[in-house]
């Protein structure tokens, strides 16, 4: 066993809009170490955005950037193909004006964490993630790019100079070469409070993502993601806190 | 007469939109010292914002934020009611989208400036004024005010401690209370770019706004604002040039 | 007491958007007659619009396009300034797209009850409330007005020479001039579902708007409107018809 | 030689959208006999749309709905990614739109023509195309499909059993498997409105395609598509109608 002294919790928060709520912020901003927050591109509006970066600041939740593709209605799960200086551009304004809302309340956005299909392109595709860690870096070379373990998009990050947090999923499973076993894909979710602190204590222990095949990729691990909305949301986020608590591991902002 | 050593002459650019083009900003960006930049809520889209920061900064041309109540369809346009937390975060959203797209470029954001229906509506309503004026202030004291002479826009800035630049606008009418006689009324504009020149030196000598009625209101003057777009843009800006250099009045950047 | 035989009960559904979710419209289609169905402006995307109305037409409820201001962020509850033929074609445009999916499903649209501030600002001015009617007698004079009792809009309705729907709200209290009263103002909205039973029913049986201060406006009823969300939609909805029900009134499309 | 007695001529209009304009439709109008009019998702507000409409039944041009992926901002232009039924859903809306806008002017839409990426993609993809025809039968049987000659979408549209109008273009060159050659490859555009007059004629006169390499894929030809916007559109139409007279082909509507 050669678990860490502590280890960051992540969440994607502010996915409010208008009219229309999504999850349980406050339940969660209480039990989460960094906040991944919306930008307006695919959910929250400046407002949900401020709210959002108040109450994390008030829980002592270090602020994180979560932009995406421009697909509102699709939740930015959808794939877009963008040219990359449009998609740099992108990236940037929704960074900026995190930035600034969290300045208007005294507050410092730490990290950048790419949504939904963004995302996952990123983590597969070299290119794709150049760009996200370009457009960080050449905003401020001070931003952490929080990404998934073992992806293309924490290599690009790495290349480009920027501090990368590793993160890993709580209730997904892994396929052997490290990307997340798709979500139609039987056996891609980790269902249940309980089965997600085994899968992450399991991974935290072994220093390395586990496949669902049992193969193990070596990996710092300095985060980790649980969902923000959902019915089993704060149970997970709970159970996967109790777990790291009996097992001597505090939970803290990377 | 009683000229200044030296004026601002700003207009509204970045007001393409995708595939759309509006104006000719790199003819405008010769002939200003100040850029009014869209911030994407009606006009500009990440890219276009860019690009206009790159080539103001190349021209070295000062940045100001141009934002906008949301209303792409309606140009900024159409008075909209907005709860003024929620207005106040719609504008601190804009200006750091900006902030950090001039950031990228390496430049800064100088100044903001109100568009369309929001600046219209602010320039007579107090609590609207404040709350823009507010906005400004609490992302950063140091951003310059840039609003009409003798507005409520204007006092509330100067209310708020902010630094405040008063413009005059080169092509239309006031009214005897300092409002712009709407655009609908008689004598509302200033056609051709000769009485567009005309009406800026008289009121630069007179370091008064000149009403459609002959009265005066004496106002400091820094900055003449000129239309970025039409037909007669480019060909107003250059006689506003000409009658400044004739007079020794040199065009900076307040 | 002369009560109608029957009458029609409505609420606004379809009113999700993307990943969010609004109200539990299974169970209010489970107790309506008529269903304002949302056309995308404010909320409602196609393929939720496409599903409401196949859920609509499979509970035998009628179906209605419920067009607003374009303003999802707001959910059409912002006044904007439109320019009436801008308003009509947006009115055609939400009205046919809706038609068209009630085509695709084998249903047909029955009638239009404008959303949020479109409806407040036509109930109470006469050009505004014309350029409504205009547009949907223009689109197809067979197509019912539903509008508040006693409203400007539903006199516009009949100088247009459309069938109108009059209707009456269940939790919200009105004033003298038989306008509502505004939501924020003390005793606008009436609360509980026993409340909205009795609130109801004296209305039905008065055949009147009965106001805050006790004053009748006679008006025909044919339809009783009823939230769709909130935590109390369906309970209210359930103590109306049991109203109705113990009084011998059938619950009945117009 | 094997002409036919008459062809049809169509162009993409009424992609201006709120303050911007694009093209010159009303010199488009005088030379095609039908308009693909954008419906929203892609260019075009409900104002446009009218306006178009009522022009172009004043020309005697007859109305094609142009419907696009939601991607205002991309110009249609970017690839997306949509499930089937949400595609579907999208489809019907917008094309319901551009029917009631018709319908408010005493027109009636007569054919379909998919815009961009989506129309691209279509031609290629065959579970694409027949998303999109099955939007088009099972919102109105009486539709025709204006589709590429040669392309997968052609073959979905008979498929499903709608009219399918089968179109050439002016301006693009053929892969030699029907596809059109990619703008950024060499030799995708044809340059010239006499280069564009004599590329249609002989297609014409071969009743097939030709292909960059001389390859003849031999097909009905109904419809010439010309472009709407761009320097050289009206010259491009002129010299292809001058074309089609010289060889007795007269412009009509199919």
């Amino acid at each position: 066993m050669n678990l860490p002294a502590c280890v960051d919790l992540n969440a994607d928060l502010g996915e409010s809009f208008g009219a229309w709520t999504m999850g349980d912020d406050d339940a969660m901003l209480a039990r989460v170490s960094s906040a991944n927050i919306a930008c307006g591109f695919h959910a929250g509006d400046p407002l949900v955005m401020r709210r959002t970066v108040r109450r994390a600041l008030a829980g002592g939740v270090a602020l994180g950037a979560h932009p995406s593709f421009p697909d509102l209605q699709g939740f930015g799960r959808r794939r877009m193909d963008l040219a990359p200086d449009e998609l740099e551009a992108m990236l940037i304004y929704q960074i900026g004006a995190l930035q600034a809302l969290a300045a208007a309340e005294g507050g410092r956005v730490r990290h950048v964490k790419p949504h939904g299909a963004l995302s996952n392109l990123a983590c597969a595709d070299e290119a794709l993630a150049d760009t996200v860690a370009r457009a960080v870096r050449t905003l401020d070379r001070d931003l952490v790019l929080l990404a998934p373990a073992c992806s293309a998009l924490a290599r690009a990050g790495e290349r480009a100079g920027l501090a990368v947090a590793h993160e890993i999923f709580a209730d997904r499973a892994y396929r052997p070469d490290g990307q997340l076993v798709p979500r139609r894909q039987p056996g891609a979710m980790i269902h249940g409070a309980e089965a997600c602190r085994v899968h992450v204590l399991a991974m935290l222990e072994a220093g390395a993502l586990i496949a669902i095949d049992g193969q193990r990729l070596p990996t710092p691990i300095d985060s980790i993601c649980v969902h923000g909305d959902g019915p089993d949301a704060v149970a997970a986020a709970d159970a996967i806190r109790a777990g790291l608590a009996a097992a001597g591991v505090a939970v803290r902002a990377f």
